[in-house]
């Protein structure tokens, strides 16, 4: 037995393995589920399962590495929250976000800092010896809203498009003022005296490590989808640079310092509208695929180690300073989300109701980010009580506030996510009211989003499709690669329907119309024959390609678990009903 | 700068993205693969950048880790060949490859090792110091013929299945008897005395190995065809417990120094018809894409690092053993099969031609695994000079046999793969004399190929099926299944071909037939409309269904970088045709 040749490999394949029998366990009985979010099962996997090497080996079982979890169960999560992150909710709300993700994680680093500074001031507690910069320390890694936790809770309870991209894009962009703070006051904590160019120095540094993550990102997805051009021949190997280029924008990005998640966030939806149109189906489906399957692995990892690295002997055990802590992070949020929300409800039409409001403030969940950073402290007194400060912060809000949360949403009626998608109609609205603002910010000389947002299109056909896309020279409109889209799929379902022997009832969608009439009358049949000749339908198509440019189907939020565009049968029937008004 | 952090996950990144950019510029110049295999272009790359390597740090780049080749870039190849093994022709010829594999490669490496000891005693070369115990060791690392090399050449030369098979089988199942002879001698070299019960139990240890190789990959293959029966729910994993259970299977065998490379081979052949009918279509196209694309980097990887490892200082240059090693390859190897062949011919009604045998011996290609093996042999003084004549075999037989073989096949007009699939008759043809065949072996009371293949068939549709398969109550006929495929496939085109204005000209399968004949006479359309109702199609089905129970097209030959059943065009016209007539 040579166990030690192959233990690297070996382990992590079991871990892996263990991960995927545990979801598939817990979706065999559906009913658990349904009441308990699965990251509260993969937590509780995990303590059990640290509670059995605790009691085998009579020692702290491993805690998750810090380096495993930044450089290879993160990235994933984050590649595919970036990559089906629905563009247009995120983009109309983007100065929403902005503010939560930057003034609402300053305010809540400094707020639970200094509130901790004054209980530590409390002497009954003993814990005079934690000083200002320590607190701050603290509050810089516990402040910030986990992306891993938020996606968790929220793919399962359905909120409204606009409340969950609030929550999601503020729990991903927040990560720059994390990087920066928490790195600045953990120089600080080292320094013997800090001057006050440091402190602007870190106001600086704030905005490098944003705008340069998303440089890194955009860099790295044009150059992905560049590289696509040219996989013509090897379609094979398309699917492996989108995941390439994607994982060294993070890398560069950490490398230099910067916000690894902006980037790979900015590469993933920089590049995925060219990416798409290059590589072929196949690659296409496969690239989703394993953008899911790997974010959902990684997830799992991640709850599972966390509960396995609680059980253990490094927490250090203090009533106020712990209780404290989690008062202090409800309040804290609940106070900010308030007043920021009061000055963007004053610019804003669509303003945020109150219950949305609760929902961000209850939604703030800490996770997996927060434990590796604890851990990552340099070595001082009392970091065995930040890290249980930690672990309890963590456990009560997946726990409390994420088994609460979907009873709360059902209890106070919190709008949810629209079934079904938006119609042909409503689309050419939307499209048309676009571009009528972008025409009304022009001439009022106010520079908007929707002009910004005219003006990106402009360049981008002007020139990134050209140099970015293999067949430039052809651009399909988007409603044409939809009807082509619902056509295929249709055509498959039928040939599978007439696998069954229901063959010529449900025939195909053109000659179908022909067929299904062939039996009534001959002069009906005669007729609609003539209709469909290829110039007239030629002209057709060419009609609402003109007219009906770029109108796009607003893609459904996000789910892990799920690839997007599963459910295409109303989205067929409606093209068939549309297609027999027009003949 | 923080290089250090992300150094191992960027310099992994760095060099994937260096293969498959180097893949993507081979494949813009056409002109350059028709002429040179892959293989040469990516040992050239290597070379040029071990050159540069070398030059600016002025010290031997690193050679390719062992350990890294037999963990992480072995084993996709492997699983990658042996889930696209064509089933049919592998067992037909299974015993001449398990002879070529176990005699051949004994032969072979005590043919060498004799001979390159009977040139150690001339005193002129100063080669006297190297043990007959060394040179059998060097020879049985030497011997074995490398699955990555051949196939990376053998698949550009498109040879006839049977030819491609014994080669392909052999590079494949020679790892048993390489791992067997390799670990005895080397052991040997460290025993201080050799006793006759050692040399026994090296005999019997090559069975263990290879039998157990074959048991832990039928015993994992079995396992991940029963999980995928409840991955219904969360299809998303289900890709994942292919890749994970073989290569548990290989790390395994390997953990009890058993064959590796046929524990994956066993597992993947075992899992691969329960598994596709388990899991979904996407999930299917997923698993078949990422095989093939990590096969193929891995494949790129390999190449490179043989090419940079070469250039350095850990090479001791002596012209008489170097030269003696090329010329004893290449004998043995030729008088083996040579020896061999005559007794397979025999054996067999369907003989080997003298053609084939010689592409055989020229096939012989040496690769990666010795390259691997040299560099793990204990240090003793003649290291070096086996270093340097494993590689300058390895660079002779990839170079000039690769590069020459192409044109010989040519010459030699060997028969090449035939590029038509099969007819329906001929496959009707084939299934009725394989029941024909077991009829007679059973009645004559020899236990043949045949009675296996017919008993193995009893025992899955009787017991396996129920147990690994999800909807086991319902057995479609693998005709059947091939319609769907093919009605689907059809479909997909006939809608593609409709967006594109000619939607009346072709209509779908059953419907076309109809629909193209209703301007014709109302009566051929009220007729066929008669001929069609679901009744009398679902007769028909039943009819070929039962008839034709079991028929199965062969896979055509494997090939790295395309998915089987790509031209489908052919196939869809065929059973239009069918079709038709049976109207």
């Amino acid at each position: 037995l040579d166990y030690q040749h192959v233990q690297v490999p070996f382990e992590i394949t079991l871990w892996i393995m263990l991960a995927s029998l545990a979801k598939i366990g817990f979706h065999l009985y559906n009913k658990l589920p349904s009441v308990v979010p699965e990251s509260c099962l993969l937590i509780f996997v995990g303590l059990i399962m640290g509670g059995i090497i605790y009691g085998l080996n009579d020692k702290s079982p491993p805690v998750m590495d810090s380096d495993i979890f930044f450089l290879y169960l993160l990235p994933p999560i984050v590649l595919d929250a970036g990559y089906f992150m629905p563009s247009r909710p995120f983009f109309e709300n983007i100065g929403t976000i902005l503010l939560y993700a930057v003034v609402g994680t300053i305010w809540n680093v400094f707020g639970i800092g200094f509130s901790l500074y004054g209980i530590c001031q409390v002497r009954a507690f003993h814990l005079q010896d934690i000083s200002l910069l320590h607190n701050l320390l603290f509050g810089s890694l516990i402040a910030a809203v986990d992306p891993v936790a938020v996606l968790a809770v929220f793919e399962e309870i359905h909120v409204n498009e606009k409340l969950h991209i609030l929550v999601f894009g503020e729990s991903l962009l927040n990560d720059a003022v994390t990087v920066v703070l928490y790195k600045l006051f953990r120089s600080f904590c080292e320094m013997p005296a800090i001057k006050t160019v440091d402190v602007f120095a870190g106001v600086g540094k704030f905005f490098v490590v944003g705008i340069g993550g998303v440089l890194v990102g955009l860099t790295f997805g044009m150059t992905a989808a560049f590289t696509t051009r040219f996989t013509k021949d090897i379609r094979v190997i398309e699917p492996l640079f989108v995941f390439l280029y994607s994982y060294l924008s993070y890398l560069t990005a950490e490398m230099f310092h910067l916000s690894g998640i902006v980037a790979i966030i900015a590469c993933a939806m920089g590049m995925k509208r060219y990416v798409e149109a290059n590589i072929s189906l196949k690659s296409h489906t496969t690239v989703k695929y394993f953008m899911k399957m790997w974010s959902s692995v990684s997830d799992t990892l991640i709850f599972i180690f966390l509960g396995v690295s609680t059980i253990g002997e490094n927490h250090e055990w203090n009533w106020p300073y712990i209780c404290f802590t989690v008062i202090f992070c409800l309040i804290w949020r609940a106070l900010g989300v308030l007043v920021l929300t009061f000055f963007v409800n004053r610019f804003h039409v669509n303003s945020v109701t109150s219950k949305d409001q609760f929902i961000i403030a209850y939604g703030g969940l800490r996770g997996a980010i927060c434990f590796s950073l604890v851990f990552l402290l340099p070595d001082f007194r009392r970091k065995k009580l930040f890290i249980a400060a930690t672990t309890v912060v963590i456990l009560f809000t997946v726990f409390v506030q994420g088994m609460t949360i979907r009873p709360l949403v059902d209890l106070l009626h919190v709008k949810r996510k629209r079934e079904s998608a938006p119609t042909v109609g409503e689309q050419i609205h939307i499209r048309f009211l676009d571009h009528l603002l972008a025409g009304i910010e022009d001439i009022s000389g106010h520079w908007g989003q929707y002009y910004w947002k005219d003006k990106l299109e402009y360049f981008n056909s002007k020139y990134l499709q050209k140099i970015l896309l293999r067949e430039y020279d052809q651009p399909k409109s988007s409603i044409v690669l939809l009807y082509e889209k619902l056509e295929r799929k249709h055509a498959i379902e039928l040939a599978e329907a007439g696998q069954l022997g229901h063959a010529a009832s449900h025939p195909s969608l053109l000659s179908g119309f022909l067929c299904s009439n062939s039996d009534r009358t001959v002069i009906t049949d005669k007729k609609s024959e003539d209709t469909l000749n290829p110039d007239v339908l030629e002209s057709i198509q060419e009609i609402l390609a003109r007219n009906l440019y770029r109108i796009r189907r607003t893609g459904p939020a996000y789910s892990r678990h799920t690839l997007p565009g599963e459910e295409p049968t109303e989205q067929a029937e409606e093209i068939l009903i549309v297609q027999r008004r027009s003949l």
